[in-house]
């Protein structure tokens, strides 16, 4: 049987070891034991709760459960006050001590507080659960018939997805970041590459900061993708340690074969991409900044588990800086956890965003889920630094949103307009924030 | 007619130059002409625009009106969306300059701006509109009607009401402000001083800085009371020239004369008090914080136009400095205008609260007016630095919201229960935090 000893891609190593097995091809169905299950208030407790007592079902592994409130949050209604309250007795109930209240978006938590690493697989009842695929786990999002089984069994059926490679090589520009990366290739690539882990590689990646590379993961979502990965590297390794955890000793094996068999191999010279903005109603409708011209903006927006991390706020920083928000329009910024407005609120960040006249608003969701504040009215124009402009999503089914980087989201605040960051980024490289 | 001769009080002074008139006394009906209409987002234009459509009539002087957003903000749904667009329409229309869009809370706003010199008359579509009385101003709330007519013709007829003096004497103590001392006198004098000017006056008022004075302005809506009015001295002044503006050369002569005639006078010695707290659904309903005993909190709130001025926020990071935040509690702090966050950003207070546990919220009205984040479900128990703890109005009628001054509210988030602050405040003298 010589396919087992075929070379394997990093997604089928994990699989393999989750479902017990030295290999597995693409198309194999198997059963994988869970390392971890990612819920929120969402699509958790209030989703689960009833059909797990129906069963009589207990969580398999409290240890191993992360739930996180960060969708309904903070409660702008009784209603919503009222699925927090469900959240929370939920997790007091099933002694989920990884319980995260308000204090930020899961897909930031998982990471900041030390939960993922390299080799895991992890589900999470959330559409944009591949972005724990930066830290070289599998991470698949499911909805809630599958996590309540999840959940009373610890395990989870999958057939192996195919993977294609996407090798990024070349410096980002000034005013480019893993957005710009994504958006082209969403314009490039298209959204239905359905079922196939999106594994991002190549010197753009490997010189990425921890954050950077979230977004690529996260936003194969968008690509229609099961999830993204990337490879384990030191970088991976520093990151877990900085959060209090050690990675284990085999940390730095979870890589693909030099010679494993990809789908397809796709590349991107990330040196010749400059700023990418998507226009209504699709992250694939993108183009380059530069081919807007005259789009009036009322709403900034830098918010959501892809474009408000503390990279995120100092990218914003660094066009705001002494900078004035256009009269006409708003900024509004919702920080991907509360330690991320706390690091902003030390370290300056804070003071150049609102001095430029920026408005803070709570950690959370917010309005990229339609939730929360940042809603936009009929006629209005907003571009974000979320991952989504399907129509209505913010607001008005007759308003407008655009997608860009915290960059290009922040020059537009100045301007008042669809605007090229780079003007205001004398000296600044790229966006290797860390 | 020796009546003309007679003495009069600050705020019959104020009534009888705005009707033309040397002097004016309770009970007498006048027209007054308006030196400045206050109006916001709820009650302002999407309530008056149709009406002066009808009439056919233009804004008097758009220079005399301030427009603020505030209570819509930011919008959390469509409909709130396009109640602001309508705002920002109208102020576009009628020429409003002073138009502060999602910038602050409105009683904020009007001094921060300059807006308010001792002597002016005043009307505000908004019910605690008195709280530019600090300023040694006459001003009321009206509703929609008036308001219109107000836009219209410039003036508003007014019965010259009866002017209460509450002279408040002694050194506050530790862990102590004005909203303690209005709290309290909720608790006195009841609900019902209706249609009655609260004149503050006392050592205790001399030596507050003008934040706290607005506090024991706003708060007599509280009270029942027509207004509330401080006199014109040179703390007043220094406010306003610190705003870039220029007092009057007469500001320092709007005062009370010295035998002018009260309705009552009331005497209250400031240094006897201690921290209190207003237990549900009434701010009558105050008793010092040491009688509540075993109150669970799960929600500690600083926010509105009561209580989240630069100053609030400073009282709540003397407490919650090296402290951090009760499990099972959260800490929702919206400040009352942007420039407050800012120079919270800037002189380390925000990191303060925000390394406590504080989760920070847009600026706004927010849950006070339940609107925006903060709402508390069934069974839950708020602590707020607000005004008004009526059934229902931070969320479910099935919760319960008790009122305190910041520091106590601050405590309360460190414990998770009702709890004094001044165990937290050692060396901390009064709330002359300026």
């Amino acid at each position: 049987m010589p396919e087992l000893m075929s070379p394997q891609t990093l997604a089928q190593k994990i699989i393999a070891k989750a479902s017990g097995k030295s290999h597995v091809s693409p198309g194999e169905i198997v059963t994988c034991k869970l390392d971890l299950v990612l819920m929120h208030d969402s699509s958790g407790p209030r989703r689960v709760k009833s059909r797990l007592e129906e069963l009589g079902a207990k969580v398999f592994d409290p240890n191993k459960v992360v739930l996180v409130s960060d969708h309904f949050v903070p409660a702008t209604d009784p209603e919503s006050a009222e699925i927090l309250a469900l959240t929370r007795r939920w997790a007091q109930e099933n002694l989920i001590t990884n319980f995260y209240d308000m204090q930020g978006i899961c897909h930031v938590m998982l990471p900041q507080q030390g939960h993922l690493k390299p080799g895991m697989f992890i589900v999470g009842g959330d559409s944009h659960s591949p972005t724990g695929g930066a830290f070289g786990t599998f991470m698949v999002g499911i909805g809630a018939t599958e996590m309540t089984g999840a959940l009373a069994t610890g395990e989870i059926w999958i057939k192996v997805p195919e993977t294609i490679r996407i090798n990024i090589n070349g410096q980002l520009q000034k005013g480019c970041s893993a957005k710009d990366i994504m958006l082209h290739l969403c314009a490039k690539l298209g959204m239905n590459n359905n079922y196939k882990v999106m594994e991002f590689a190549g010197d753009t990646v490997a010189d990425m900061p921890m954050y950077e590379r979230m977004v690529l993961c996260n936003m194969s979502a968008e690509l229609g993708g099961k999830t993204g990965i990337v490879e384990a590297d030191q970088t991976t390794i520093d990151w877990i340690n900085n959060t209090g955890e050690t990675a284990a000793i085999d940390a730095l094996d979870w890589v693909s074969d030099s010679d494993a068999r990809y789908e397809k191999v796709i590349h991107l010279d990330a040196s010749q991409l400059i700023p990418q903005v998507a226009a209504p109603h699709s992250p694939e409708n993108t183009h380059p900044v530069t081919s807007f011209e005259n789009i009036t903006i009322h709403q900034a927006y830098i918010g959501a588990c892809t474009g408000a991390k503390l990279s995120d706020l100092k990218m914003a920083a660094a066009v705001l800086k002494g900078q004035k928000v256009a009269k006409g329009t708003r900024l509004l910024i919702a920080p991907a956890s509360t330690k991320t407005t706390e690091l902003a609120a030390k370290d300056g960040t804070l003071a150049i965003l609102t001095e430029a006249g920026a408005i803070i608003l709570p950690t959370g969701c917010g309005a990229c889920a339609g939730m929360g504040a940042g809603a936009i009215a009929n006629g209005e124009n907003c571009i974000s630094s979320t991952s989504r402009n399907f129509k209505g999503r913010m607001g008005s089914p007759e308003s407008n949103v655009y997608l860009a980087s915290p960059y290009t989201v922040a020059a537009c605040a100045i301007t008042g307009e669809i605007t090229d960051p780079r003007q205001f980024l004398e000296g600044e490289l790229n966006a290797n924030i860390k």
